[in-house]
């Protein structure tokens, strides 16, 4: 099959590999109808994160279900699916409490957590191919309607949405709070859909690309462009000087200033002041224990020099970590089917799969409106 | 002072009685803007529930502040305020928990909870009228942006709007859930308008009176009129056999079935059937335990025989009860404010003080379209 | 094998029957250490609930695995493992969500939910008998600490000491909490000792057999013996006149006065006067829809005429149904092995399994102390 | 009266000053039976935390009431009493939402949160004195039985037994999980305490010194001595290599090695690493914004650089802050009535208020034992 293929840093390339096949009773292997490029791939792509050459890439993935192994009976060929991007075994205790996104089985490393076509989350190829292995399948997948219908909202269950609304989900966001979301990223996009699904009262939405913020207002939510304004300020003037209930980072370790300078400790620092005291914080914008291209010798040893005196003085809670996407993905799922939810707003390019090299650059690049790519390799 | 006054069942006057005033260091008196007649206002009228005559009337209000006693501090004179129809004292242990609903202290006949102008409630004046006394003033009062924007809806706040949510609550309506509102009188739709709020998927509201279930499309819910289909097997048909998610009762021990026939034990036995396995219902329409005019003798002595055994084998939650006002109100006047919840929608007439008894009339027979009205005594 | 098989009401045998296989990839073979009797084999036992002859009977197992079929990978052979009572998938909605008690796609009926040895739970045999198959067996099997140690212990995994747990879950019992149980069988001492391991102030346990209540006593808690004594004003005064915050049934439909008259109602009436206003009900003695021996027609079709009246009065939830075992079993097994839950000290009687007819006659007499029976079959 | 007065750091007085009256009809004066010693009043004792010249401290007070406001109806005169430490007038949005440790108008500064004779908590003086005035007395105040029973239980009921107890909440600690709580001083010991109460199977304390460390494992809790062992090997090494599934921070910012150096980031490191993933973290041991006498640069601006970047990849949750006492004194207290709870067992010294100078500097020092240090002024 053809397949996006890691070669090294900036290089990737758009290749033949084998064919992934049924290797034990509980795969599934399925038709790639779609396939997102998420932002985290360029962590690879970037040499921020270290990836073998060889790997097929693409963890946000969709299709249809073309074979399956002996001891799966719930999925079935034919079968239209979201593959969550957390690939859990299902009969761990943290599968069991449905922590998915910390499965002690599925990665081969003995570290919670594996997935697809990416750095430290086991060997399994991703989903930015013709075709895709999913282990232990009936845990894994997700049914859908059949036919082809909201296929670029149904594309987004497999991470962003259910990720933008599990940052919502630790930052306790309810009917009738204030809410403010830091990054206006697919991620940070869908957080602040979510917090309007969930009945906020206001939602503010923090970046500096005016695309981006257009699309927030768009949703409903308020832009603040952290360029012009001190954006804690800005929170904090629209809340009565208390701050917002919840606050949602949807940025992560490679936080910039409007110069370009990275500062790890930004956004975590300004949620501390715009979130008010009793509040709620949710992070999913990723933070990592080591990362040795950071900013700083602190950061490059995970240690992220936050104001924690004032979130403790304030008694601000915070939320942190990696999506288990089985906790939300069928509530999120009907809400599209029943027009409630239209997290396909935010998709600004689809390409064929050949094209795949040329929108990475561009995606990295962050130019020619690159936000949300989607490639449809095996329709 | 003018006040709509019970004398006996089905005879109520507007006449002067003695203005109130401040009794307690804690009271407030307000100038009531807005007082809505609510269909729990018939029990007493219809002679359903025994009130002593002279009783003035009305336990949905709002107003502004005329006078305050020594010890009030929070509420100034001038505000704004809305005045939950539960009266709690603020300190008692059921008031510390959030259940305003059962307080302690607030009702001379050591019964949990109080209200005003109601049987069973307390010695309490409604505000039905040009003035009430609001007791326990700092903790009772909802404080509302000055000036007279939002009237029609904030004036929901006392009771009806809170009391829908409260039965979503007690469902535990999420995002992506389905829900079945039993009732599209005024609780009933809002019961449909905050599921819609906490991000349901899908919302059915069964009733039988046409105009009501236009409300309900309006609002975005699906009507099911129970007077042509079973309202159970439509909801089981419209969620693939499995049931509602969640299923709110707002209709109470009165129901009633197409020929006008009461059942008490109708709605329960629908809600059990319509509800999924693992369900949870949210009862708000209200049941008492003694009830000497009742269909059956069962139901004299508060025994509803639905069908319990279908309940415990399908692992159906219930709970029930009236809605602790403060619980919701500060987050739901919220949504007003932003422009996401106008429960206003449901208000069919606005009437003087001096129709009340005609308004009283016309809304028990259920002639004129009368759904819900609002008085503005003070204004 | 050796298994205990029904033949008919009160009509039991131990005898030969074919070993159970390994019949699809997902399924396990266990030897059979320790299973139960439970009060609810006595439900088919009695002809209360109609059972196809041949079944073999019980459904609280534990054992030793001895075989696997190819898609099992967590469990190994050798593991020492508790089977849940109820069977379930691991990939339906349900089980996603945790409610194993609810499986969608266990039970060939389609009802939700599924069991071992018990009608209408499916064709599955059960474990009182020398070998078991357990279906989804990596979904199903808690793993236990190999060795012998603890046996009687972890022999209340599978059943009673979740269902106990669960009573105190739905009934929401915390630190500080006041507590009844009604039932002082091993499910309501179970119940007892649950609250007391949560934390509850005071438990109180009501019944009528005295060595029952003893036991009771020897936990911790206050025992009320309703043949002498009004159960619900003994807990009201008990409470300063406020109730119990908690109450947990554990009778079920087949609730006996002391003359031993039936009153399906009987327990939860007591419940809702015992819990005091903003309390909470856990009902874990089972309720049917369909009763064609019960005392009264009302009841035969499920309906249970109790004082719902007064229970939405004092807004007191309920909640109902099965034990989803997988939810709790963890937790509970390494309370036993830390040493701080010891629910074998509710065994009276240990027998071979060849005594098994004698047992089940025996413990349905309520003769010779018999309240927890264990059969050791494949040791 | 008699009171400590602070004078400045390392200069304590006791002597006389003008007696406490009601100022305002909310506001109660109690003659204070028992005022403790606690490890905060150190901060302003030892000129860590800058305190005015006259104030009286003491925050751990209870007594009986001997005058009462006009507008204080719920207590009486004569009533036995605790004195949550946060002060806090029970009608604003905090108060509301069981935040009392955030009231929003007790503190004249502004700043959410207010208490007794503490530095940036307002100008109430503190209860190490013959009388103390509580404002808003009928929220604040909870009713003990009368008489003297369970003085230096109830005593623990102002601050460190619901303050070791939060920490346990904060860190979702409940039944079978495992715990570790950093410091044995009071509030560690009453979070290990607290553990037990709520049901873990295992609880793990990690200090340095040996009375401490034998008062936990008096309480059933297994002592790590960091002086001697890796603290957080040590619980990995308990719990199979996965770590605990809840951490109680109970040091605080001035966080000692055991060479005596000061790491404000250590304990939160330790934390991150001896808890599972997946695990919560509830820190009540008090960080700060501003601390200018801090060890480093960054902390001295609340700049705490722990392993930030491992605890998201772990996705672990904290939770920060002072306690909310009124959320659990209630329950606290009934769990000592029933003799379930004894917090009195960590009580080091009962002294005289003419020896509190003495006793503050032996308990600065750490000599002779002093670890919680009572007086009982007003008897």
């Amino acid at each position: 099959m053809k397949a996006v293929v890691f070669k090294a840093p900036y290089e990737l390339a758009v290749e033949e590999v084998e064919d992934p096949k049924v290797e034990t009773p509980l795969d599934a292997v399925i038709r790639v109808t779609t396939a997102n490029i998420c932002g985290s791939d360029l962590h690879p792509y970037e040499g921020r994160a270290e990836l073998d050459a060889g790997m097929v890439l693409g963890h946000e993935n969709m299709g249809i279900v073309e074979a399956v192994g002996a001891g799966v009976e719930r999925i079935k060929v034919g079968d239209r699916v979201s593959v969550p991007f957390n690939l859990a075994c299902g009969t761990c205790r943290n599968c069991n409490n449905g922590y998915t996104s910390a499965c002690l089985r599925a990665n081969p490393s003995g570290n919670p957590g594996a997935g697809y076509g990416y750095p430290q989350m086991g060997p399994y190829w991703g989903g930015q191919a013709e075709y895709l292995r999913v282990p232990w399948a009936d845990f894994n997948l997700l049914e859908l309607p059949p036919g082809s219908d909201f296929e670029n909202d149904f594309t987004m269950l497999s991470d962003i949405f259910p990720t933008g609304y599990h940052g919502t989900e630790l930052a306790m966001v309810g009917p009738g709070k204030s809410v403010v979301v830091f990054g206006a990223g697919p991620v940070g996009l869908m957080a602040a859909h979510s917090s309007l699904l969930r009945g906020a009262a206001q939602v503010f939405v923090v970046d500096k690309e005016p695309d981006r913020l257009m699309l927030a207002e768009q949703m409903g939510a308020t832009a603040i462009d952290f360029s012009k304004t001190d954006p804690a300020e800005a929170v904090l003037d629209a809340t009565d000087g208390f701050g917002a209930d919840c606050g949602v980072e949807a940025v992560g370790y490679q936080a910039h200033d409007p110069a370009g300078d990275e500062h790890p400790e930004m956004v975590l620092d300004n949620l501390v002041k715009a979130v008010r005291a009793t509040g709620h914080i949710g992070v999913v914008g990723v933070y990592v224990p080591e990362d040795p291209k950071a900013a700083n010798d602190r950061a490059k040893e995970g240690r992220i020099a936050f104001n924690y005196g004032a979130a403790f003085e304030k008694g601000i809670s915070i939320g942190s970590g990696q999506c288990p996407v089985k906790k939300y993905n069928r509530e999120l799922r009907d809400l599209i089917i029943h027009g409630r939810a239209t997290p396909s707003v935010i998709v600004s390019h689809e390409v064929p799969l050949d094209d795949a090299v040329d929108a990475y650059d561009k995606f990295d690049k962050r130019i020619d409106g690159y936000t949300k790519v989607l490639l449809h390799p095996g329709t």
